[in-house]
């Protein structure tokens, strides 16, 4: 439960408000340099307070790598051990917020699943986790099998407009003064995975895609080429016409989106996730208290209006654990 | 890779021109009286040639179960093998047909991952594997656990239109006269899962949910509560207000389609998988052979136009087993 | 529970009077020719009432593959499906002999673990279970990667005796006549696998080994090498001192049975088990019935008198099972 | 690979030259009260010169828990992550001693795993990884469900020889002026499990005790019960024949140490782990370097005899970690 991927395996602990997040990435082959700026880079575009548009200051979450790598950071072969400290522990007001139940939280369902008035396991909630996954995600990046393969995230919609960054940012900035949220989806491109990646069966490549991307905090649906489109369209629109282009087989379209029946064929691999508004909101909002008493949930404290934008390089880091996975499967 | 769950555990094998289709159910507890009624409703529903609008015939597609059952047909807690044989064995025609790619058909995708001019795994690409999910898929709706559970799916639009059934089948038939074929999106509604169903970080209920629907041959995408219309909306309008109804509490509305946080929250569980239009068209289509050349690929033989309507009782089966393994996980 | 092995997986299930034995073994690579004289060998040398000094009759325990062959047996990849049928399916006599717990057999702690007065998961318990695993072994064997691989096993000692097939034969024969049974060693030996087979940590080759030999029924030991003679040892007598051999590194002595950090060193891996005596006697024994009352177990039906006799294609089957595991792992 | 136990899952991390050795123990239940103390009495018993007949120190070898703990030390149902800083990481002296093979040790062998002249995966095979298993214990061991097991390990020879600690000590310290080393036999005895806990086929009891203790480093073999001696015996000496005392059913002797059909009947499991001598010696020994020519290696360095002593502990964590996973299964 803990535990991603099969060949590239992630295991993570840490709650957001415990000493430290952290993991343990197995399957790295021996011999790899590994390049700190890469993970301090992905970690810093998935910090709280950042977006897009404004530059990441990388002095804080900063992971320490505890075994895997020699001095001169090259991986040995053995699992990559790593902690990230949590600067900021103070605990939860517990006070009248304990007792009320947020509404689009997980506050009512891990007390119906680990019992009620107790805290348990309710810290694995925290979008901090993910923390966890972009740093795992980063070193899979770097794996020689990946050298070719680009992963690229991008915001496509914001409460349903497609536009410039400018005005999907916006958008945002607008409902935040409102003390309102807002949804968005974010569109993945792979580009460079050669034909033949995946399984079929229980393990289709877009399976396992799914599972990974349905695991992001907020995310709601996941479509790949023409997605529920598709759904919408007859066969004949709908054929992606195998040619010759220096000496490979392509198609002349991507409806497919780059896997067809759970293995990629070598066009560009792109999916699309949507991702819920923030069910966080800067205003007074009824709900029940764990008794069933209704009671009205003040709005205060950090407010992110738009978690689709934090949830690029989740996005990303996913992938980039998912496609590695399968290429090290495939090279064996 | 052929193994789906892990409380409850289906691995399967089978080739649809092979003997037999067949799998293995583990962590059935024992005691549980089987109706063998159930499990042959559920084959004849998936069968090729019938829809929702067709008496289904029973006669064929008969599981024999070999182990894990009393004569008198109740679950003695080891595994439940079972084997359904295949009557239609005869080889494809490999001729000329083998040696060319048919667009968006996995054909291409499995030479480039088994290796050229080679047939190894291509028959696992086949939908008659989902016969062996139907199968274990009625076994787990009988287990006591889920007595109070009801799982039922159906078609919600057909090339992109909602409708009544009669509608639907109109354009299904419509689609087929002209040799072509047409997508839809199945919604599936599961009814009496208790709250505190699921789990947090990679194993959210939803995301095995979306894992086991996009593992059906032809889904595009996955989505539940309000999907993907979720990303454009804002916060205020999304938000599920909780409230007391005869001592429990419940939501005003269901935007969260009964999981909020990986975990089930007692309300009824939505969700919609799209399936893309049946590749295979009554038509000439253009596409490439093994060596790159272009050539033209001859439309003929059996034509199943809209897969959706087929995939009905697939998307149910994968629902109980996803289900029945969790709540099995809960009851532990 | 039901699964042994990673890369290369076997599933079994089946009851001794249930209707068949089988099971799916995953991992096959395709384009391997496989010999069904080979499987038939094997499972002809497991049947009851034969001895290595009886010549195998083959009409018998025929298993039916169902999957994962090509008609001229050439595997495709894909999950090989294969079952037995039980011909001799009557039921054990459930009078008064399923009352009483035969001593040092599974029926009191079946009954613990599953619950008193039913037949949960008891069907499991047969050393007919063995059956599957011979025709996986079988397979696994066969395997191009196994082609340079020699396993061997044999009986070492009989009730502590040490000795020639006849002196040992003799042993057993005299027990039969008195009624009871009789102990024994079996030695394993595999000749041709590359230095460099196995894993650190929790996966180190030899703890594999033992794992599977000590699930055969009846194993009450395991080692390697010197094994519990090592621990009467000084440093200085169990040095196996490197050397080399044309172009190779080799070792002088074995003391180190051919596995050295959980890792083969290129010298035969060389282990032993240890079997008890058969639990059941042809003679009156005392007990107690299900509800703690004292009762006379009266010794009579069909009689295997060494158990260790049989093992010994069990022992190489799971022994192949593990080495072909290993080297599809190490290859990859 | 780095991952132990099925509903008690620890995976580790560390090389003995790196910065930390720790693991990830998942499936601890929230609200256990955690005594740290347990943990580094562990841990201290563990540590390099030690022995049973010395004070342990406790000022190193401090683990810091990172997750799944309150300020008040209660569990909170998530990942408990730690780890254990190596405060003494000099390197190796990698001059000519990287050269040579030293006899019995897994150089050779994780060179041909892991490629000549490589260092990768090599800082696994060390002893310290042990450091990580013994702190997963002292959590297992505090587990509500193993308040009634005692786990307790001894050694029983030294040497081939039984006797008092003082005899057997002085084998040890004989040994140790020679330069040499010498093996041992550890007997552990786990009291307090009920009866019902393991699996029948391929998870018996006996046989994951067997896999884990054939894990420790310098294991050689393993037995249960009357082991090899049992393979010596008849089946009427063998029998362990029930009987009832105060309302439970127990045997008069104990031969099946505990386990029959792999499943726990009640009585004190029983089982002995035989460990070879310490391979190196403070002599100088022949062997080749990783050019096959021959060469002397030097006897130097910090030495420890008898391996077997530290065993111990590791021993009963390891025992520890199988109980627990099996009776937490149990309970579910």
């Amino acid at each position: 439960m803990n535990t991603f991927g099969r060949n590239l395996r992630l295991t993570t602990f840490g709650e957001s408000h415990g000493k430290a997040m952290g993991g343990i990435l197995e399957g790295m082959p021996g011999g790899v340099k590994i390049d700190m700026d890469v993970i301090l880079r992905e970690t810093a575009r998935r910090r709280p307070g950042q977006s897009h548009l404004v530059t990441a200051r990388n002095e804080k979450d900063m992971p320490e790598i505890l075994s895997g790598l020699t001095d001169d950071m090259v991986t040995l072969g053995t699992p990559i051990g790593f902690i990230v400290r949590n600067t900021d522990q103070r605990s939860d007001d517990y006070g009248e917020m304990a007792e009320l139940y947020r509404p689009n939280h997980a506050d009512f369902t891990y007390d119906m699943r680990y019992g009620l008035h107790e805290v348990r396991g309710g810290g694995r909630a925290s979008a901090r986790e993910t923390l966890n996954w972009v740093i795992g995600g980063a070193f899979a990046r770097q794996l020689p099998c990946m050298k070719d393969v680009a992963i690229h995230a991008r915001i496509v919609s914001i409460g349903g407009v497609e536009g410039s960054d400018e005005a999907l940012h916006a958008i945002v900035e607008e409902a935040m003064k409102r003390g309102d949220s807002v949804g968005g989806v974010v569109e993945c491109t792979i580009e460079g995975v050669p034909a033949g990646i995946g399984n079929p069966v229980f393990g289709k490549l877009h399976a396992r895609l799914a599972q990974a991307m349905m695991g992001i905090n907020a995310a709601k649906g996941f479509e790949y080429g023409d997605g529920f489109a598709a759904a919408s369209m007859y066969g004949t629109e709908q054929a992606d016409i195998f040619t010759s282009k220096e000496g490979h087989i392509i198609t002349k379209t991507n409806h497919s989106g780059g896997i067809q029946g759970g293995i990629s064929n070598g066009m560009p691999i792109v999916f699309r996730v949507a991702f819920k508004p923030t069910p966080t909101l800067l205003r007074d909002i009824e709900t029940v208290d764990k008794k069933g008493n209704h009671r009205i949930l003040k709005g205060k404290g950090r407010h992110d209006p738009c978690v689709a934008l934090r949830a690029v390089p989740v996005v990303e880091a996913m992938a980039a654990l998912v496609i590695a996975d399968e290429i090290l499967r495939h090279n064996a």
